[in-house]
């Protein structure tokens, strides 16, 4: 069994980043900029967007945290996004999500420019992965690729078990896997909640990609001998271990299903740090204006 | 066995929308209006174009057929797009494929104006159906999902193999299968050329919807008994039986597959004259506005 080493691989394409930035900067070009819009305090989007923030000095981009209130009204939301979409110096943006309830969260996606959606939520975006059109590819399923492509895990005409079809992972990751790319070219089969054969299912995955959000949920009994296993949960289950009285716990029951994998992700440490690079690099992208003119 | 009459349900689903357009009529509303343009003299595009013309006649639309020769520019196809987007009568237009080699087809399916591409082409519709948001759903895959609806037949829960992942069938069908929707709720499995398991998979499946455009393809002995089998394949044969030299073949050898099948779709009748009715429903739908205002 082989860990798939996440936070190593995300290092390392951090400075894949800041290497680019450095030349950008000899050249006299523009340093990508990345703005983020943080609505209230939760603790979970507080954390993640003050990583986004410090992975930005980390490879010299320019970064810009925009905070409103937890009261802050749907249209002040609005009219930031609209002031960031006609801000030259913003490369992309974020809006940190969830938002507070009475904000209505697609509106707000739909009113980012498509070309400076770095989180690649955007329809078009969307739209434009599943074609298989140049686009930016949202985070984590991003992030997941670039760890089978890093780990030279072969995809081509295996069996890939997707558990979940969010909008954010289980469905963009289920297209890229399909996609004829490598990796890529891989039979691809999505489970959710409905599905009555799921452990059959898992059972002959080649590839199992976990992201259901349920701790623990794959079991050492649905994994056949020497597949890969990637676990996309992240789900804080309370812990008396941990200072902070929670511990961020994976779908995938480590202990039972590890020994029988050929690589496996642990967390943390495994998907969680690509997510943010992913970001990093379609900020780059934008800023290169590579996607979009 | 027993077999889904496309053409009956095709013909049933024409009747509503006629009724529709007269009460639309009587209530001094506006008539739905299809534009179509044709580039060349393609036998098999000015088939489909002649077909959409005569069966909007049938439901009462308005419908405009607009000609240009195979010498056409991209430019000319893209100004009379740009035309048709600013034209207040026009509520709906397509531009049939394929396109003559020296013209960009992506490049005039992303000038049509989304609100008005019912054809459900364009990258934002694309993107609206991945994430289940009110869009025109392409023909093919909306007509598959009606064929289903209107047999009651069960998908939630089942396991439904797509064969083949093209943008236009293969890739948006699976979407739709695995939605949150009745029909919808299924495990989906997307094969293709590269998947190893092909025969395996189908065998297991509930549900197997085929659309590799490779004649004949799945046989008798890759069908579980009790399937479900929707047929995509349209392909030209050459035939001595016929006037016209050949015949329409699908991707299911009848003979061998149906009497294994609870349900199956011929070729033709089948799925095909479903295909012109959904183009003609995203129609109703652009002329009363309600997926995009």
């Amino acid at each position: 069994m082989q860990l798939i080493d996440g936070k190593a691989i995300s290092d390392q394409v951090k400075q894949e980043i800041a290497a680019e930035v450095e030349q950008i900067k000899a050249a006299g070009g523009k340093i990508p900029h990345l703005a983020a819009i943080l609505v209230g305090h939760d603790g979970g989007s507080e954390t993640y967007v003050a990583h986004k923030v410090k992975s930005c000095e980390q490879v010299g981009f320019k970064s810009t945290l925009i905070r409103f209130e937890d009261n802050a009204t749907e249209q002040q939301i609005l009219d930031k996004v609209n002031e960031l979409n006609n801000d030259a110096d913003v490369d992309g943006f974020i809006v940190q999500l969830p938002l507070p309830k009475h904000i209505n969260e697609q509106k707000v996606i739909e009113a980012i420019d498509y070309r400076k959606d770095v989180d690649g939520f955007h329809p078009i975006n969307v739209g434009r992965m599943s074609i298989g059109l140049p686009c930016f590819v949202s985070a984590t399923p991003a992030g997941i690729m670039e760890l089978l492509k890093r780990y030279n895990i072969d995809t081509k005409g295996k069996h890939c078990v997707v558990l979940g079809r969010s909008n954010i992972v289980g469905k963009p990751v289920a297209n890229l896997m399909m996609a004829k790319t490598n990796p890529g070219n891989a039979t691809v089969t999505i489970c959710h909640s409905y599905s009555s054969d799921l452990k059959e299912q898992c059972l002959k995955a080649d590839i199992i990609i976990a992201a259901l959000g349920v701790p623990e949920f794959l079991k050492g009994d649905m994994v056949k001998p020497g597949a890969t296993v990637i676990d996309v949960g992240t789900t804080r289950v309370p812990s008396t271990l941990t200072k902070s009285g929670f511990k961020l716990t994976g779908d995938v029951k480590f202990d039972e299903v590890a020994p029988k994998c050929a690589f496996i992700t642990p967390v943390p440490g495994g998907v969680g740090p690509m997510t943010i690079v992913s970001l990093l690099k379609n900020t780059l992208l934008a800023g290169k204006k590579e996607i979009y003119k």
